[in-house]
């Protein structure tokens, strides 16, 4: 009894963690659906719409959020070890996009910022898409990660800005595009000027702002640089014994088998 | 017969692809210079001109487009693999080059902006001024591209942006060299803020303008760098010992096993 | 007698600069603490606030800089050469940091900004970090290096901003936090707009502030990433025929010679 | 007779281009504190000042040219290739700073802007000053080089952009420190906006300025990084035969004498 517990808790853990069934590949796509959609929904509610419109978005996003929670306590029953479960990044990430909803209950205005946390879950997609596509080469992998995740900071960045500027600057920051387009102007340094956070908060989230793009976007270009060298300082000898591919320039012998190159 | 016609076919890839005969040189120099003549007309059309110089340059126009699409369809027949071919980024390139011309019978105004990747097929050039000038060192080649590609970049999105704010923004963008200022000015993370886009649609292609400059630039230069401090660095004594191939220029011993080199 | 008094001078220079004992460990706090309490008190000032609280505030900032003074004669007397002592950079911000005081006593407005210089200070705060938190990772003391200075620099430059504009510019630089903002949108090359310096002296700091922050910014997150990319690559084998250290962590062979590593 | 004016010439070219004997020292600082002396005098005629100083000026501007002029006659006589010296980068900055004064008999007003690449010849300064200072360090000269020649660049565009847009916007453009503070503002990308070029010339100047920016200045950063990186990662092994002090990190013999380390 114990063991057919533990088995299926394993089989379960494996549909949500790994990539290699039909099963858990549409397990994961309905998961990264649920958060465009959940993401997708905040947006829209930043335009102008009909009452009835806002209150069913409002609806499925509940919706979503409790499969998120349910998730989320699958995923901790699964876990072999709970403690390392609950401390481990994507945990933290995961507890941030559920909370609104609990703390929500009491005052939903103002927490509703952690909401935009939700999008970094899309980082799990890396992991299900290097699987899907079979890709190989670590280059694509980096520049991937790169672009997902300067797609997740705008996006949260935009969605904390429209929060906390929308209110007292609702001329300048009508909308959410009007904040994604703010968010890219600063955090890659151009600075027009022409949309400008009055109050006090919007300064400092918009000091954060260009900090995480200062120090994000040339560490990540810089990496991906040394990267893209590194591979053109190799060169394509095989090795015809190990058959090898990938020897450095001054390589006389292959470091695998010891083969004469 | 077959025979004849398959040389027929390969002389004249032969002219187009290789720059080693007169005839081939000739006829990619006036492929060039019909690229700068027709990007010339456009930026020439920004500007108030008399209605009789406009139609006059718009036949012009429409004359260089039919070259292209029969240089197009030349380039079709002499390609060995057509597939290959088709999927190929200058075949991409040559279709949004003459594309205009078929979709522009139906509605010219909206996809003239496709006209602007025109510019990109001066990439090609870099070929031809290889074996022109028989430039050997590596370092000026990169040098060349980079400053080529640049080139297309600031002037495909100036001439977009152009197209874009031109109608609703006449008076900050009131001709191409104001839409390539603000390009320069947008790309390079300047950003004065004294030529801001005001359409939805001017934004948008202001926020992709923005990647573009930030990563291409830095990466572009940091290739660069990294390029010319290798070549300066590099050395090709040989141990005979242990058969190391990287040494200092001031070695006189191999710093690994004390060999004279 | 000598003697006895040499041995109190080292017991004295050992409880100052080096961090492993109790006693050390809360002197070294206690100063860090008077430092932080220090710029505090610089920040509030700017801030609307009563008479009778700023004087309370500079009768506590001038015991602190009465504390530092005598630090600093204790720091003379432990020294063993007392010529290497005053010439050390330590040694010149301390200077710098007490300087105020005492040509405070002829005009103390104009110099003020040298106060701020006291920050320079928690720098001498990673070596006591490192004791505490025992980390051996060569990485993380950069990371929290660049993190330190980037802030003095910014603390430091935000301060000496304010004192230069706020009096003809009060409008703009309204207090502390103003300053922090434009000097964090100057230093990244951001460039806003909305906050300008509008005296002559206020734009000679800008061009240094913007020369600081051009320079200082890419610099840092450029050893950054080669640090942590050399940590990624290295390995400790070393080859038993030729000597070669530097073998990729995948290899069984040297590259060199072919010798099982 | 001819011997005799040969072993002249060969002193005289001594005296101008070796830094080993105090006459040239001398000859040297002369000439470069005459180039001082005539930027000096162009940024102090863009302030407000009495006719009467200007005519003083505008006469030791005439007796400094003359003095450069007699100098590249002397520079042109010493050459041992006449050709190679008019085709070298000196002599072609040399031309640049003396032509005003002969093209300046035509028309002075417009081809003034020549005047400014007379701070190039600054250049110089370097190859005197490591002789005089005894600088081995490669890193020491590296970084004067970059500060010299950025502080040229920014002179220059500096002069050229005020005698641009003064005529036609004096109220933003009001005297030398405008366009200076300008010029930093736009090269470093800061770009806030207040002094903004209104002439199409001085946009052109400005795009010009831009790429001069965002091209040398990261290029630099990353050039100096790169050596200070490499010489980090020499040790400080010491060669107990030859004294060579810098040693790659995995050697394991002397480079130059084959000693064990």
């Amino acid at each position: 009894m114990v063991e057919e517990s533990e088995s299926i808790r394993q089989k379960v853990a494996h549909y949500l963690d790994d990539f290699d069934s039909s099963i858990s590949i549409i397990i994961n796509l309905i998961l990264v659906g649920l958060i465009f959609l959940s993401s997708a929904i905040f947006v829209i509610e930043t335009y102008p719409i009909t009452t009835s419109f806002v209150s069913q978005l409002q609806t499925i996003d509940k919706v979503i959020i409790w499969i998120f929670t349910i998730e989320y306590l699958i995923r901790f029953w699964c876990a072999d070890s709970k403690l390392k479960f609950i401390f481990s990044s994507y945990s933290f990430i995961d507890i941030l996009a559920i909370l609104p909803l609990f703390i929500g209950l009491i005052d939903i205005r103002y927490i509703r910022i952690l909401r935009w946390f939700r999008v970094l879950r899309l980082i799990r997609l890396i992991k299900l898409q290097t699987s899907l596509l079979k890709i190989q080469s670590e280059d694509t992998i980096i520049l991937v990660r790169i672009f997902l995740l300067l797609f997740c900071l705008i996006f949260i960045y935009a969605g904390a800005i429209y929060q906390i500027e929308h209110k007292t600057n609702p001329q300048v920051f009508k909308d959410f595009f009007d904040a994604l387009y703010f968010s890219v102007v600063t955090m890659t340094t151009v600075g027009f000027g022409d949309i400008i956070p009055l109050s006090k908060e919007g300064k400092i989230l918009t000091v954060i702002m260009i900090f995480s793009g200062v120090i994000f976007i040339p560490w990540q270009i810089s990496i991906l640089t040394q990267k893209i060298f590194q591979i053109t300082q190799q060169n394509d000898k095989v090795c015809s014994y190990c058959g090898l591919k990938s020897h450095d320039r001054d390589a006389n012998f292959c470091k695998i088998c010891s083969t004469k190159l």
